[in-house]
C-alpha cells in the first residue's frame, strides 16, 4: 500500500520509463513498475468509492516532505472535508508490555465484527521508517490484518510531534471519507503524544495492568486524568483476583479526580485481550460514553473546540519554528541562556534581547 | 507599602508639588505626598538592607504598567539577581474554602518562630487592584500581619497570566535579595495559574478537605499529578475519622500515579489549620523534601530548568502577542475559523494563510 509516488512535478500524466533497458540492472531483480501520478480529482474520486489502494497512496502523499505532493495531498484534503467527521474515534494508549496490539486486534475484530469499517493509525514521533514502524504494524494484529474493513497504517515518520500529528489527523480525514466509520489512534503512553492523540480522538482509552508500581513507571505522568476509561487487561487465570483489586483501587483514584470536562465519569473495566475475555465489556463503556456525549451534546462540542485546537496550534508551531530557525538565533539562545544561569540577566531581559535580534531580522 | 511611584520621566530627584494650593481639592481629603523617585542604585542599596518599605515600592515598579518603571525595574532586579536564589519557595494551592489564608497563616507563623524571613505572594490573574485583591490580602492572614519578619504581597493586577506570574516571578527575585529565606506563592487552584506556580517554586503543596467529591468540583484536573505533598486541612473535632480515610485514600491514588521527576514520593499529612494542630507534620513532609532533592542534586536542576523555562516562555508568549496584535489578523482569524468549522478548509490550510497575512504584514 505505500508505493512511493514519482518525484517527479505534478504534471497528471507520467510513465516512468528506462529502468528495465539499463544493462546494470540485475536481471532477476523484481521490476517495480512506479504506478503514474493521479490527479486531486482522480484520488477523492477513489478515496469517496472506498478504494483502499487508492486512499493507500493519497496517505502516502500526505506523508511526503516534497512540496508537490504536499500541495496535491492539501487539495485533496480539502475536497475530503465535507465528506468527514461521521465516525466514532477513539484513541488507545498504553506503556510497552500492556498488550496494545493483541487488545487492538481484538477490540478491531469485535468492531467489525458488528458491520463497522475501521482504520487503525498511529501516533509515534519516535518511528523511522527505515528501522521499521514500532505502531499500526500490520503483523502485530494477526487476524485484523485479514479483514477487508480494517485499514492499518504504521505511524507517519520523522520529524516533530507536530508534523506526525498532524499527518495523522488528516489521515483521519481521509479515512472517513472513505467509509471508515470507527478510527483507531494507538500511541505508546511515554511521551507528549499522548495530548495530541486525546486533541483529536473522541474517546481516550488508558490499557492498564494490573500491579503495584512497577508496570506504571513507563507512563507519563497527566494521562490517567486525560482518560475517559481504563481498561485493565490480561484478567485471565490467576491474575483475576489481581485485576480485580487494581480495578478497584482504579475507581477510588478516579474518584478522587476533579469531574471531567464532559461530567462523564471514567469507567474501568477488566478484560484479557490474548483470551479474548470480556472484549464487550470495554465496547459496552465505550458505547455508553458515546451515547451520553451525543445526548449532552458534548460530542459535537468537542470536535469543534478540536478544530480550533488544530489551527491555533499550527499558527503556533509555525511561528515558534520560523523563531528558532532563524540564523544566528541559536548562538544567542545559548549564550543568554548562560548569562541566566550564571544569574548575570534575568530571563526576562534575556527574552526581551533575543526577540529583538529576530525582529530586526524579519525586517531586514 | 503602595505608594505608587511619580508618572514623570524618571530623573532621580522630584518632588510633586500643586496639589495643596489646588482650590478645587476638597481640604478634607487627606494630602498623600508622593515620595520622591529613587535612583536604580537607591533601591538595590535599600533592597540588599532589607528595607521593607523601599522593598515595597521596588515591588510596585515592577507591577506598574508605565515604561519608565520597567526600565528601572528590570535594572534593579539584574542588580538583585546575584544575591537571589538562596531559599525555599514554595506553592500552596487549594479550592475555596479549603482554609488556604489560615493554614498559610499558620505555617507562615511557624516558619518564622523557627528563625527565617517569610514572604508570602500571590498568582490571581482574576484579581483587580480596584475590586480588592483576592490573594496574599494582609487582612486575611491575622497573625502574619503581626510579624516583622513576614512580607505580605498580594498579587500583582491585570493582565495576562503570563504578565501576572512574570511579576511574581521577579518580586520572588528581590525578597530573596532583602533576606527572605522562605517564600510561599499561593494560588486559587482553579484554572492555570497553578502551572505557572509549579514552575516558580521548590515544592508544591496541594492543601485538601475530607470528602467524596463535591469539594474537589472546583479543582482543576492535573494539579493532583503535580503536587509534591498533599495536606487534608479541617482534621479537628468529629471530622478526625474522616480526614484519616481520605489521607489513605489519597495515598493509593498517588501510588496509582507514575513517579514524579524527582522520584521524590508525594506524601499525604493532615493537620488543622484552625487550631494550629499537626503544622510540624506538614513542615517535617517539607523538609524532608528539601533534604532529599539537595542531596540528589534535583534541587539544582530544577532551578536551572525553570530559568530556562521563563525565558523560552517569555520569548513564546511574545510571539504569540506580537502575532494576534497585528490589525486585521483577528478578523481573518474568525473568519477563517468558520470555514474550518464548516468543514470547507482544514485546520492546516486555514493556519497557513493566516501566517502568509502575518509574515506579509511584518515587511511591510
Amino acid at each position: 500500500m505505500d508505493h512511493p509516488e514519482n518525484d517527479a512535478k505534478y504534471t497528471g500524466l507520467r510513465v516512468n520509463a528506462g529502468v528495465t533497458s539499463n544493462p546494470t540492472v540485475n536481471p532477476y531483480r523484481k521490476v517495480v513498475k512506479k504506478k503514474r501520478t493521479l490527479t486531486p480529482g482522480e484520488y477523492v474520486d477513489g478515496i469517496l468509492k472506498g478504494d483502499v489502494s487508492i486512499l493507500g497512496r493519497a496517505v502516502t502523499l500526505i506523508e511526503s516532505t516534497a512540496d508537490t505532493h504536499q500541495s496535491i495531498a492539501q487539495e485533496v484534503i480539502e475536497k475530503c472535508l465535507p465528506y468527514s467527521g461521521n465516525s466514532r474515534r477513539i484513541g488507545i494508549t498504553g506503556v510497552p508490555g500492556a498488550g496494545k496490539s493483541t487488545s487492538i486486534d481484538e477490540f478491531g475484530t469485535y468492531v467489525i465484527r458488528r458491520g463497522h469499517k475501521l482504520a487503525v493509525l498511529a501516533i509515534d514521533p519516535s518511528s523511522e521508517r527505515t528501522r521499521g514502524s514500532i505502531l499500526g504494524d500490520k503483523t502485530r494484529m494477526e487476524k485484523l490484518s485479514l479483514e477487508k474493513d480494517a485499514f492499518i497504517r504504521p505511524s507517519p515518520s520523522g520529524g516533530s510531534l507536530g508534523g506526525v500529528a498532524r499527518k495523522t489527523r488528516e489521515t483521519i480525514v481521509l479515512c472517513e471519507a472513505a467509509g471508515y466509520d470507527r478510527i483507531f489512534v494507538e500511541t505508546v503512553g511515554v511521551g507528549q503524544s499522548e495530548t495530541a492523540v486525546h486533541s483529536m480522538v473522541d474517546f481516550f482509552l488508558l490499557i492498564q495492568v494490573a500491579g503495584t508500581g512497577d508496570e506504571l513507571q513507563g507512563i507519563k505522568r497527566g494521562i490517567m486524568e486525560m482518560a475517559d476509561g481504563i481498561a485493565i487487561n490480561k484478567c485471565d487465570g490467576d491474575n483475576v483476583e489481581r485485576c480485580k483489586l487494581a480495578a478497584q483501587q482504579f475507581r477510588t483514584a478516579l474518584m478522587l479526580f476533579p469531574p471531567t470536562p464532559s461530567k462523564w465519569v471514567p469507567e474501568v473495566v477488566t478484560y484479557s485481550g490474548y483470551y479474548g475475555y470480556d472484549i464487550d465489556k470495554v465496547w459496552d463503556m465505550i458505547d455508553r460514553y458515546f451515547k451520553y456525549v451525543e445526548e449532552t451534546g458534548f460530542f459535537e462540542r468537542k470536535r469543534n473546540e478540536q478544530a480550533r485546537y488544530w489551527m491555533t496550534e499550527t499558527i503556533e508551531e509555525q511561528l515558534r519554528s520560523r523563531f528558532y530557525h532563524t540564523p544566528g538565533l541559536k548562538e544567542l539562545l545559548e549564550q543568554k541562556e548562560l548569562r541566566v544561569l550564571n544569574n548575570e540577566q534575568s530571563s526576562f531581559t534575556a527574552a526581551k534581547d533575543i526577540l529583538d535580534y529576530y525582529f530586526n531580522s524579519l525586517r531586514n
